[in-house]
C-alpha cells in the first residue's frame, strides 16, 4: 500500500514508538511528584522541552506542551482573546484556516468578538498589506496558518510578522501544524507571538503538541487544575507522547531539507505528467518551490467525485484524500478550494496527494501510475453517463 | 524499588504498551479519513468506545474520549455551565474536590457564577442532605468526586444522585478519576449525568481519558474544530491511547474485586502496625471497608514534614507521597487534610500511600517495616532539636 495521506496523519516512526514504550515501561512517575521516579519523569519533559525550544530557537519556557494541534490553536486564540479582551475584541484572520482555528472564531464571536476573514488569491494567499489594513485600535489577535493543510499554499508569515511589529498591541499567532519540522521556523525573527505544533503531522505521536508563546503574555488557561506547565495548562503530562514528539523533532530535523527537495522533484514531476496526459484536470495552490510546501498536492477533476476517486485509488493500493481528514465526513464542498475560486463542481472533485519523510520516488511513480488508469477510466464513466 | 504512589499514577500494564506500539506501527489512519487506514483506525476507536460504555453499563455514544481526566473535568464542568448558564448560574462542590474541578470554580466565578462550597465531616465526607439543602432555583450543576485521591473516603455517590433525581433540572458531575476501574460504577443507577475517567490511575496510557455524558444534553466545547467525538471534543483522536485505555479498563475489570480485598485486608494490617508500633500518628479518612477506598491510606505524623518522610523512605526504596502529586510542589498544606479538620502542622506531616494492581504484600510488608525504621527516628530527631 502506498499511503500518501500524511497531511491527515503519518505513520509514527519506530525509533519513536521504541521510545515512547521505554518511557511508558521504565519512566513512568508523575513528573509533579517528589520522589525520583517524578524527577526522572520531569527530566525527559524538560529535555523534550529544550528539543522543541531549539527547533524554533526559542527559551525552552516559552514552550507549553498540549494534546495536539488542535488544543493548541484553541488554546491559543481563547486564551489570548480572554487574557486581552480589554484592549478590544477583534480578530483578523484568513478564509482558509483549518477548522480548529476558524470554528473557534464562530464561538468567540457568540461572545460579542468581531472577527475580520481576509479573501485569499487565487493560489490561496493572503496579501501582508491587507492585513495591516484590517487593524483597528480594538485589534487583539491576528491568526494566520503557515502552510495550508489541503492545498500547501505557504503564507508570508515573516513579510506579516515584520508589517505587525510596528503595532507591538496586536498578538500574532500561526497555526503551523503543517510545517513545523519541515520547514525552519524562526517565531522571534518572524514576529510571531504564538504559534501551534502537532506530532502525529511528521511522524510523531497521535494525542501529543504544543504550544510557542512568547514570554511575558497573558493566556486565559483553558484547563485549569494541577498547574503543570507553568499553570497554562494543566493535567498530568503526558510523559511518553512529550517524548516522542521531542524524538519526531529531532530525526525530522535531520532529513528535512532533503525531504523538501526530492518532494519538489516529485510534485513538479506528477503535475507534469498528470496534467499532460490528462485533460481535464486543475492543479490547485502554489505550484512553485517558495510559493507551496512540495509535499503537498491537490488537484481537481471537475466532474467526479473525490470520494469515488479516493476509493478507486485505493483499489490500486494508493491512499489519498479528498480534502483534509478533518472535514472528509462532511458533505460539503472545501471552504478553502471555493476560496480560491473553485466551483462546486471542481471543489467535490478534488483530491489532495500529501507526502511523507517515508515516501519513496517508487511510490510516487505508481501512484502517478494509478492516477492515470484511474482518473481517464472514470471520467468515461461520466461522459458515457451524460450521452 | 516499591512504588506506592499509585494515585498519582500507574506504571503503564505490559499489554498496554503492546496492544499501543502496535496500532502506532500498523493502524496509523486519521479516523476521520474516508480510506480503509482510516476506517481501520475508527473501528478500533468504536471498539474501544464500546468497553467504556460496558465498563459503565451505559451506550457508547455517551462515550466522549479526552485527553485525560483534567481536561474531562474542565470540559463537563465548562462545557455544562456555558450550555444551560440561561437556567441559573450556581453550582455545589464540596471542599475536597481535586484541583482540576476546583480550581475551574475559580474560573468560573470570574465569570459570574455562584459556587456553594460543601463542608465535608472528620473523614472527607459530604452529607447527602447537605446537598439537597444547598440547592436552589438558579443551580445548574453538583459536582462531588468519587473516591478522594489523598485521603480514599468514598462519597456517597449513589445516595446523592438518588436525591438529585428529584431535581431534574440540576446535573449531576462526579469526577471518577481515582474510583474508574476499581470499583463497579453504574451512572444511569445512581444518577449520574457526567463522569470523568482518567487512563493513568489504573495502568493506562496518560494523555488519554474519557467523559460520560448522558445522551441528550447540551455541552459547549472546550475544543473546537474538525468536529470529531460528536463534535464534543474535536482533534485528531489519540487512537493508540484511546485503544490503551479500554485495554486497561478490560484487564482492571478482571482483577479489581480481587484487588480490592486484598488491598482492604492489607491496609488494616498496615494501619493496625503502625498506629500500634509508633506513637504520634493519625490515620486521615474513612478505614472502614465501605467507606474508605482500601487502596489509599494516608497517615499524619505530626511535626515531621511530609516531603522529609518521602525522601527517608525512597532511602529505603519505598515511594509514597506527600498529598497529591497534582499540589506536591506547591509549599501550602493540603486543603483536603484541612477541611478533615487537621492542623497546620499535621497536615504538613502527612504522606499518602496507594497501591495499585501491581502491588504486592511483600512490598506492602516491606515498606511498614521501612515506616518504622524511618519514622521514629525523624520523631526522634525532632525530640532531641526541642529540647
Amino acid at each position: 500500500m502506498i499511503y500518501l495521506d500524511n497531511s491527515a496523519t503519518t505513520k509514527t516512526d519506530a525509533d519513536v514508538v521504541k521510545v515512547m514504550a521505554d518511557v511508558m515501561t521504565n519512566v513512568y512517575g508523575n513528573p509533579s511528584s517528589l520522589h525520583g521516579l517524578g524527577v526522572k519523569a520531569e527530566r525527559l519533559i524538560e529535555q523534550a522541552r529544550k528539543i522543541m525550544a531549539q527547533e524554533l530557537g526559542v527559551s525552552p519556557q516559552e514552550i507549553i506542551f498540549t494534546s495536539g494541534g488542535t488544543e493548541a490553536n484553541n488554546m491559543a486564540i481563547k486564551g489570548v482573546a480572554d487574557a486581552y479582551q480589554q484592549r478590544g475584541m477583534h480578530i483578523i484572520t484568513t478564509e482558509i484556516e483549518h477548522p480548529s482555528v476558524y470554528d473557534v472564531y464562530k464561538q468567540l464571536e457568540q461572545r460579542g468578538w468581531r472577527v475580520t476573514i481576509l479573501p485569499v488569491d487565487h493560489v490561496g494567499r493572503v496579501r501582508p498589506e491587507m492585513v495591516e489594513q484590517a487593524l483597528t485600535e480594538e485589534t487583539v489577535l491576528v491568526s494566520i496558518m503557515h502552510v495550508n493543510n489541503e492545498i500547501g499554499t505557504v503564507q508570508p508569515i515573516a513579510e506579516i510578522g515584520r508589517r505587525l511589529k510596528n503595532y507591538p498591541k496586536v498578538l500574532f499567532h500561526v497555526d503551523a501544524v503543517q510545517s513545523f519540522a519541515k520547514y525552519p521556523i524562526q517565531p522571534e525573527q518572524w514576529g510571531i507571538d504564538l504559534l501551534s505544533v502537532s506530532g502525529h503531522k511528521f511522524h510523531g505521536p497521535k494525542g501529543i503538541g504544543c504550544l510557542y508563546m512568547r514570554r511575558n503574555l497573558m493566556l486565559t488557561p483553558l484547563l485549569a487544575g494541577g498547574g503543570q506547565e507553568q499553570g497554562l495548562r494543566s493535567g498530568t503530562q503526558n510523559v511518553p507522547g512529550i517524548v516522542g514528539l521531542a524524538k519526531a523533532t529531532v530525526l525530522a530535523g535531520k532529513q528535512r531539507e532533503a525531504f523538501l527537495d526530492r518532494c519538489q522533484a516529485w510534485k513538479e514531476w506528477l503535475i507534469e505528467r498528470i496534467t499532460t496526459e490528462i485533460g481535464e484536470v486543475r492543479v490547485n495552490g502554489d505550484v512553485t518551490r517558495d510559493g507551496g510546501a512540495p509535499y503537498i498536492l491537490s488537484f481537481s477533476f471537475p466532474g467526479l467525485k473525490a470520494e469515488v476517486i479516493v476509493h478507486a485509488l485505493e483499489q490500486e493500493q494508493v491512499v489519498v484524500s479528498s480534502k483534509s481528514a478533518c472535514s472528509s465526513k462532511k458533505e460539503l464542498p472545501s471552504r478553502v478550494l471555493k476560496a480560491i475560486g473553485l466551483g462546486d463542481e471542481a471543489a467535490i472533485g478534488s483530491i489532495r496527494i500529501s507526502m511523507g519523510f517515508m515516501t519513496t520516488e517508487e511510490e510516487v511513480r505508481r501512484s502517478a501510475d494509478a492516477l492515470l488508469k484511474v482518473i481517464p477510466s472514470l471520467q468515461q464513466v461520466i461522459k458515457v453517463r451524460k450521452r
